[in-house]
């Protein structure tokens, strides 16, 4: 399956993409959030569509929102590429880096990213999300699929002057508003053959930036369930993002590239589809 | 009004502390949430008590969960004592340092804190918590306290191996179970004379550890509301946590103090109550 939320920013309802066809869900699911993986929502919706439930077809230009509810944590791994590590010289990682993004930067696939109030260095970075299935805490990594709901598509939008410039941890750049535009869909597991084997691309006005393959993760999806098991519970409906390739506007050179008003982000995963950001300036 | 959750782990009742005495308001409010705060819920709280609405009383041994719900997010403030910053030698930071707890950290006031699997560096910090009372983006510092629901005790557990000694950022040794105990209460502004001058301790096994003042703090709260709300949203519910002063287990000379199974934590700050957590190991 491949679920969709659509409807006004706040007001998503649940639904699904067949083909290019969306239904909307709504008569049997109240919404992608915690308590609908928790309580084998995933099953229940594919036992509805295999009865045959008509479900109502929505039109195709209706807004999509992110495939998931707000979660309780956003987690993110920093330089989780192979190619990335060698492009920019740094030793692989032993273990992975992580940091949160806040639950308040989630927004729409295709939803405006808001360049923040002063910011210069607004950057982009394609990821692989997947999304937490169930309750994990101490999972063994031969497990740890059974913890995974599915994929999605993300765009992990940085500030690197409030990420890097400002003293301390990188919190400042991660979390702003529409930093984080997840979808367009959430992908279950059967819907992709080989999660490690997906080509991976993003373009800024047309020109492409970032063009690899999640075959290049160093830490796989099963090992950093796992390891972050440890650390803390993963609760059903959070979104874990796996890294991003090269390509960051910050690792051009001579002079690093970065997000201007009126630019358009736009980014895809092999199978998960693909998404459209068109930049715009803060105002209120 | 000081308000306080009550009852079994996730199955929380509102509540308000009188004096010495709990008494269930759920007949009035469903629970101290987002939703709570956003729709004036304060008010209409306090409108019922003034009204004379009668309210249950609870016995005084139930047990107390965190005074808010889960929030969208927690957010902490490092090295922001000015006496802490003269112990350990560093500089005053020119801005706040800021990073996240995981969410599912939040527990009772008086809950087992859990040491996770392989830890041996589970670290105290008493603060200052506030939490928000309305949505907050680009706030003036001078608007900054309407946006402030109220205060709360929080003991920032911190492992500090999984936070220093693991790559990267601090959010592996921030956000483990049961490493924010918030409460007992949250004291709604009015109920606090002067949040900038109130005494805070904390002890282990009864020895005292941290003793400080919250006039110590480098960054007080209506610059912090401002400065945090260019980076992110903050929404209705959102716990903030100020700080800690010095006297951590890490700063202790020659030989860092960690906690152990069977410690007792003890801490407190002046209008805000006290909490205590029994260390335990964890255990499946």
């Amino acid at each position: 399956m491949k679920l969709i939320r659509f409807g006004a920013e706040g007001k998503e309802q649940p639904g699904i993409l067949v083909g290019e066809k969306r239904y909307d869900v709504s008569s049997v699911v109240s919404d992608y959030n915690e308590s609908f993986f928790e309580n084998n929502g995933l099953e229940k919706l594919k036992a509805a569509i295999e009865n045959g439930t008509s479900f109502p077809e929505v039109a195709g230009d209706v807004r999509l929102g992110s495939p998931v509810a707000r979660p309780s944590k956003i987690i993110c791994i920093g330089l989780n590429y192979v190619d990335h590590c060698h492009e920019t010289g740094a030793p692989i990682p032993t273990e992975p880096i992580i940091f949160f993004k806040s639950t308040t930067s989630l927004c729409g696939p295709n939803d405006n990213v808001i360049i923040p109030k002063g910011s210069e260095k607004t950057d982009w970075e394609v990821e692989l999300a997947f999304v937490v299935g169930k309750k994990a805490s101490y999972v063994d990594e031969a497990d740890a699929l059974d913890y995974v709901a599915g994929y999605a598509l993300l765009n992990d939008y940085s500030e690197r002057a409030f990420q890097i410039e400002m003293g301390g941890q990188w919190a400042k750049g991660k979390g702003c508003d529409t930093f984080a535009p997840l979808g367009p869909v959430l992908a279950t597991q059967d819907e992709i053959a080989d999660v490690n084997n997906l080509s991976m691309w993003l373009t800024v006005n047309g020109k492409k930036f970032q063009n690899s393959n999640t075959s290049n993760l160093v830490f796989k999806i099963p090992f950093l369930v796992h390891y972050l098991s440890q650390f803390m519970t993963l609760l059903p409906g959070d979104i874990i993002s796996t890294g991003t390739p090269p390509g960051v506007g910050l690792g051009i050179k001579p002079d690093p590239v970065y997000v201007k008003a009126g630019d358009v982000i736009e980014l895809g995963i092999e199978g998960l589809g693909s998404s459209k950001q068109v930049a715009v300036a803060y105002s209120k």
